[in-house]
């Protein structure tokens, strides 16, 4: 058994989902491993990770509109504003969803269903540098 | 060290929890294994997965209320509703709760405390098939 | 490659965030490995897992009122109400935040960003006991 990490980055440009299944897939298939554990790891507190229905984009702008209502921005009752109207809602959005992900391989291949894809979910409006952690665990 | 997984199938008969707890320890006893990491992976969009209190049912029943509340059918925001009033909620249920959950096997057991059971959270109104994919890495 | 387990356990003073990241990182520092898979699992479940900002204590206290206000004690849909008004609640906020997470051991350090922190999320008002297991796999 072996271990591998590798780390992708990814300009985002305001809030939403931006898929990032082709590369994870890529990289996975490169390690020529068949059997083994995905983990998914997002190195920031105002942008987090979700698996998502890969067919209609629909559903992933119908989730930033879910979600930018269940945490409004300009909400009286933080106090962590210095940094803008949109970060402590960011980090309540990273909060209610996920910053790490666990994704099997099984027979050679990621072991989503049909329809999922891997997102990074921005929560900030302005364009951001974004590092996540792949680290594949098989052989 | 080595690795096992198997793809658990369920039948889910409208909104809320199943207990999948004891199909996954009695699959893990059987491994023989006495350390390792249990991920529990659901391959889909409009089910997910949580640890939960296993002793009263009313928390499984308040579970699905609460989230029948935050996340109503037929809300004009979404775009996405050729799939039925339940499947934009579905979705975004999902992404409230977990896809893949981790959980550390030591001294022969899962590390679950005592009123924890594992649970698929199916958020469609109908019937559905659901698999859940297991993976058990240790020794 | 190798693994080992730990359980920490720390008590808590009613409902907030509460930092972790210190016992977490020299755990695993005196564990010697340098590259492998950290995972943290939560054994209660009305208390959970949040990896959050660590450099401004508002986002953490900000947190907290989101979600005492996103989830209600006294919300008259419960009906299970006997181990007191905080206890639904705290399965709710439990579900809506994370019970395990998996962060990637790289180079001889966690893969967290600069601002990043490991926190146990109490949802309970009272002080109580919480166990966490901690497991490492890697080399």
């Amino acid at each position: 058994m072996r271990q591998l990490s590798h780390q992708l980055s990814l300009s985002t440009r305001g809030k939403g989902l931006y898929s990032i299944s082709r590369q994870v897939e890529s990289w996975v298939a490169e390690s020529g491993m068949r059997q083994g554990l995905l983990t998914v790891f997002m190195q920031h507190t105002s942008a987090s990770l979700v698996i998502q229905e890969n067919a209609d984009p629909d559903v992933q702008s119908d989730l930033e509109k879910f979600f930018a209502r269940l945490v409004p921005e300009g909400d009286p009752i933080y106090d962590h504003t210095t940094e803008g109207p949109d970060d402590m809602p960011a980090h309540v959005r990273a909060a209610l969803t996920q910053t790490s992900l666990s994704i099997p391989l099984v027979a050679g291949a990621l072991a989503l269903g049909v329809w999922q894809g891997v997102y990074v979910f921005e929560h900030r409006s302005s364009g951001q540098r974004r590092n996540v952690m792949l680290h594949l665990l098989g052989d």
